[in-house]
């Protein structure tokens, strides 16, 4: 039996991994366009801040580990087609232009995400960039060696991380955010408001509520135009989004949804031997049960292996999603899990929320730091949302009100769970209760 | 009304306080035997270790700030006396032989625990401490200063807490444990090895699987007299244990279970306007549904909003403890909620572990650090338990636990879960997950 997998990112190799796992006879072949394989993209932002040493580092592992694993991987392949009734792709490598044939038994899709560029005159720009590879964080640490000023555009989640990480490389940077918040998507206005703080105590210029209009250049870029100012800069940075990269699914005729390439629990698309994760799918939220997006890395390693585990044999099933993010920026951390309260508005959920700012310790232990939580429920007290502002603890948080969203938890249950407590590690009352108890008491008083 | 409170810990004072929240109207007296109230016991070994500065550090609020609430509290002042037919108590300040009779309508005993004192020959000697008061930790830590060899009885949690204080002030610290290994309620063997050999690593003598015979010396201590040994040392800590403070409800003929004082979901004991928090009642357990003790500052404080809220007339429960518990030692932290393995055996519960060793960030981000995990389910794949060792995150990870194992998730459940990551945070697979799939395995196979 033969495994074909595209793309060699977080989704594409754990599936190889997976199947490795659990079955040594399977022949695995990945197919990718990439030059280096099974690195963290998420970390290019911290080489670039200097807090990771090199992009060497963040490379996981290089072709021979999976050689040793009989993982065979075409690097810098591009696959022209699939042939869902033939069971082959035709493919051809990079620098040639001879065009090959491989059959396969099972085809896993994860051709990910290509940034999404916005319609913005002036994009094809020298010195405009997006980051999505490993090879995009290398170019754009060496053109940010001679930039006086740089432009983030998008203050989303890889926008943020990305001006944070180039501010230690040039001296003036800009982030302009169309939304009149920084991280629109996971964090409700008063913790972005944090948020925006930090970056700017940081030194980020933050600007919201901007839209920028044109990039500005003859063959490089030397300034971008706002409505109503101009501002000169060496370099522009998109990060505008990610856009399912579906096309070769589309033109094989694999039923693509609203958003991505559709699959089942079983991360099975509309052929009944291709497989899709990560990126490239779209998924079912969890709170709204309507299909979305969630291109998270660690969401296409748990779809690797429910598709690995389904090729195989096995049962396994991918749950809808509640999209748990989490984030750092200097010393600062962040996350958000489920809806936030301008989400809920969004989808026309009637949102009760309760804010909490407290301590991480004992308020005598020394390192006692600040934390701000915020809870949204719906109007029956169900958690639907919680976001967390802190310098720790953060991720374990987000994961442990994932947990309770999953289980359909009221606030009225957290205000009597059991925290665990002891002065150097934790506060007498943990900071959720507080906030869900604020909740508890508006449904109360109607 | 009025609300009589005996009892100025977490318990007592909690009380007071949250009735105070709730309502303006009712008087408040709290009857204390402590000199000092609001403070933090658990804290008391870290003043040892010198993390915090000083004893004074660890009171949270003076009288004065509870008279500011309206909440009269007589220290130093002693109950003698529950009448329950006449709602009244008799008492009289320690320094005094005037009896005093106080009317109630609502009663709370708070009187928390005292040390267990084991039945060795010698425990009254000079230089023998039990650890309970802010006094006590004041006397320990004047003590210590002229000692060269201190003997720690017991390596539960606060032996171990209080050995790692103690050893920055003398030189030679043993602890001394009849169990063998240390944390034996709370951790399983190979969970203790690890905090055994970090204890040892910082200079503390473990010596586990042994017991004190005897305490040795004229007026005050000069050594202890294990079974084939003598160890010379100057000073004696029995770290044994608590049990509750029941006397007064028993002479009151309120009812006592097999561990302390008896009390429903309410807090309220076998006395209508009687109501009962803190380490002197029983709980029950909510794996084995069997009544047992929970001496923890947090449980006192979730018990002590139930009982206030009751007594103002709202509704609010309490539910059947976890246990969960977290401890620093140095830079390491651990904790514990629900079953160890050993327990689950102890019960006649059949118990399918699962373990794994991981980083608490990204392997490549700077300040990744090891953590230990274990899971504990029962034969159905129920998670009962969970035990984690790190140097960060572990409270709220056992919180995440405390969530889990309360809604009775399956460790397959926890396979399936959304975990939060980025690099700086998290790994791309949580500890739990490798955990709890080796658990799925074993119980596939039978």
């Amino acid at each position: 039996m033969r495994v074909v997998i595209i793309g060699s990112g977080a989704g594409g190799l754990s599936t190889a991994s997976n199947i490795r796992k659990y079955n040594k006879e399977i022949e695995i072949i990945v197919i990718t366009k990439d030059k280096y394989v099974a690195y963290s993209p998420c970390a290019i932002p911290y080489v670039l801040s200097g807090k990771i040493k090199s992009f060497d580092e963040i490379i996981m592992h290089d072709i021979e580990y999976y050689l040793d694993k009989d993982i065979n991987i075409l690097t810098e392949t591009e696959v022209i087609e699939i042939s869902p009734t033939k069971n082959l792709i035709k493919y051809k490598r990079l620098d040639d232009t001879k065009i090959k044939e491989l059959k396969y038994d099972y085809l896993v899709i994860a051709t990910g995400g290509i940034p999404a560029v916005p319609p913005i005159p002036g994009v094809n720009l020298e010195g405009v960039f997006t980051v999505r590879t490993l090879e995009d964080g290398i170019k754009i640490k060496k053109w940010a060696e001679n930039c006086e000023h740089a432009t983030v555009i998008g203050a989303g989640l890889i926008g943020i991380e990305m001006a944070y990480g180039l501010k230690h490389l040039i001296p003036e940077v800009d982030i302009i955010e169309m939304a009149s918040q920084v991280v629109p998507r996971s964090l409700d206005p008063e913790m972005a408001k944090i948020i925006q703080k930090y970056l700017e105590k940081l030194g980020v210029n933050v600007l919201v509520g901007k839209t920028v209009k044109k990039i500005i250049g003859e063959k490089r870029v030397n300034a971008v135009k706002l409505n109503n100012k101009k501002i000169n800069t060496d370099m522009v940075l998109l990060a505008t989004g990610v856009k399912p990269n579906i096309s070769l699914a589309k033109k094989a005729g694999i039923k693509i949804g609203k958003w991505g390439i559709k699959v089942n629990e079983k991360m099975q698309t509309s052929v009944r031997n291709i497989y899709a994760v990560g990126d490239c799918v779209e998924v079912k939220d969890f709170i709204t049960g309507e299909n979305t997006l969630s291109p998270l890395g660690s969401t296409a390693v748990r779809q690797a292996k429910v598709a690995a585990k389904n090729i195989i044999g096995k049962k396994c099933r991918f749950r809808p999603v509640l999209n748990a993010m989490v984030s750092r920026i200097g010393n600062l951390e962040f996350g958000s899990v489920g809806m936030t309260e301008i989400n809920a508005k969004y989808h026309n959920i009637e949102a009760v929320c309760g804010m909490s700012k407290a301590l991480t310790r004992a308020r005598y232990y020394p390192g006692a730091e600040r934390i701000y939580v915020k809870i949204v429920c719906n109007k029956d007290g169900k958690i639907i949302g919680c976001q967390v502002i802190a310098k720790e603890g953060v991720s374990e948080r987000i994961d442990a009100m994932s947990i309770a969203i999953s289980q359909h938890l009221k606030c009225s249950d957290l205000c009597e769970m059991e925290f665990s407590y002891a002065p150097p590690l934790s506060t007498v009352v943990d900071p959720f209760v507080p906030a869900c108890e604020e909740i508890v008491e508006k449904l109360q008083n109607g």
